[in-house]
C-alpha cells in the first residue's frame, strides 16, 4: 500500500529536509521574491533531481492553507509499509538483531508525536511507525516539538499496525506495549530487537494492536497522584528502561 | 523571605484550587453575570474564609491583562522558602527519610514546568522547588500541561536555590543534577532522600546550583542523533531511574 505524498512548509523544515536526505522529496516551491539563500536551495534541489517551481506568494498561501510557509514548500513522499520492509531488509544483520523501533497507536497530539520522535532518536531508536496520516507528524507543531528529530528519524506510515507488528514478531522482534494497567516496567524483561508500542493518552492501544504484545509495561505510580504520565513522558521512560536493560 | 501572592484565572483552575486545599487562597472574584455554579463557589469560598467579590467583566479583564478568565479569578498565597521549611519539618521522619523532591533551575517554558510537575507527582515526588516567580507555573499553559498536577503537588518558590540545596544537604538529602555531560544515570548510585535538580534546556544548571550536586547524571544518547532529550522527558527519565533504584 502506497501512502500519499505531503507538503512541508517553512525555511527550517525545507532546509533540513533537503540536506538530510532521509525523506524522498519530489518538488520544491520557492516564492519568487524570497531572496536569501533561495538560488542555493534551488540548485541543491535540482542536483537531487527535484522539480523546482518559482511561484508567487499567493500560490504558496493557497498551498499551505494558512500555515506559515516563509516562502518555501517541499513535497515529500511519505514512506509507507513497502518502504518499511525495504528499510528492514537493507539493515545489516548485526544492526537488525539489536534494533529498537517505536510504534504509535492513535497518538495524534502533534506535541506528543514530536516529543516522542525526539526521545526515540535520542535513545537510539532506528525508526518510528505511525498508523495513519494524522499521526504522521507532518504538522508544524510536531516538527517544532521534535527539535529536528522528525527530519532525522525514519518515519513510516503503516496502514495496518497490528499486521505489521505480527510480521515483525515472526521475523524475531519482541513487541512491548505501554499501558497503565501493565506490569511495572522494572519487572518486565526486555529483549532486543524490539518494538515499543505507545497508545493514545485517553484510549490506549487498540485491542488488535495490544493482542500482538509479548508484554505490556506500566510505569510505577504514586498513590493518590495524577493517574498517568503524559504519553511522551511515558514513552521516554519505557524506551529508557528497555534500552537500559538491553544495553551493551 | 516571603514571596508575593498571585492571581490564577479560569473556571477549571479556580475550582481545582478551591477544592484541593493545597494552596492557601485569599480572595475570589466572580463576574456578576456569570451564572453557572457561581453561588456555590462563593459559598465554598466563604466557608474557607476567603473574601468574595462580585465584579464586572471589565474588572476581571483588567486584572487578568488579557489572560482568559471565564469570569473567575482567585488570589493564592505563593508558598515560599519559609513555608518549605515548615513543610519539611512537619513531615514524619519515616516519610522524610524516603522523600523525593524536584527542583527546577531556570526552566521557564510553561509546557515543561507543567509536564515536569505531572511526572513528579506521578513518580511520587513530595514537592517541587522553583527559584522564581517566572517558573512558578502560575500560567494557564503550565497548569494545563500539568493536567491538574500543579494543583496537587506542593510548589515552593525559593529565592536562592543553591542555598536551599545546601541546607537540604546538611539535613541529609542527596542532591542529583541532570546534565548532558554527567555520568550515565544507570551508573549513578541514587540514594534517598534526594533532590533532583533539572536545569534549563539551553543553559543547564547555574554554576552555584551545580556545585551543590553530589552527582550529575546524564541519559545515554544515540550517536549522531539529536543532542539531548527535551527537559521534561529528561526529568521524567531521571526521576524514574532514581525511583527505580531506591524503590521498596
Amino acid at each position: 500500500m502506497k501512502t500519499p505524498a505531503r507538503w512541508l512548509f517553512g525555511a527550517h523544515v525545507v532546509e533540513e529536509t533537503l540536506s538530510s536526505g532521509r525523506v524522498k522529496s519530489l518538488e520544491l516551491w520557492i516564492q519568487r521574491d524570497r531572496g536569501k539563500n533561495s538560488s542555493e536551495l534551488a540548485r541543491l534541489a535540482k542536483d537531487k533531481g527535484l522539480g523546482v517551481r518559482w511561484v508567487g506568494r499567493r500560490d504558496l498561501d493557497r498551498l499551505s492553507a494558512g500555515e506559515p510557509h516563509q516562502g518555501l514548500a517541499i513535497l515529500v513522499a511519505a514512506p509507507g509499509a513497502e518502504d518499511f520492509e525495504e528499510f528492514l531488509s537493507s539493515m545489516p544483520a548485526h544492526e537488525r538483531s539489536k534494533a529498537v523501533l517505536i510504534a504509535l497507536d492513535q497518538v495524534q497530539d502533534p506535541q506528543n508525536v514530536g516529543a516522542i520522535a525526539r526521545s526515540a532518536l535520542c535513545l537510539g531508536a532506528a525508526a518510528m511507525l505511525v498508523p495513519d496520516r494524522r499521526s504522521a507528524g507532518a504538522s508544524q507543531g510536531a516538527l517544532s516539538a521534535s527539535a529536528g528529530a522528525l527530519q532525522k528519524i525514519a518515519v513510516f506510515q503503516v496502514g495496518n499496525l497490528a499486521q505489521t507488528l505480527r510480521s515483525l514478531k515472526e521475523s524475531g522482534f519482541w513487541i512491548y506495549g505501554a499501558d497503565m494497567d501493565g506490569k511495572p516496567c522494572w519487572d518486565v524483561r526486555f529483549n532486543k530487537p524490539f518494538v515499543l508500542v505507545v497508545g493514545s493518552e485517553g484510549a490506549g492501544m487498540r485491542p488488535l494492536v495490544r493482542a500482538q504484545c509479548d508484554e505490556v509495561a506500566a510505569i510505577g505510580q504514586a498513590p493518590g497522584g495524577v493517574s498517568s504520565l503524559n504519553a511522551a513522558a511515558a514513552a521516554a521512560v519505557l524506551l529508557y528502561e528497555a534500552v537500559r536493560q538491553t544495553r551493551g
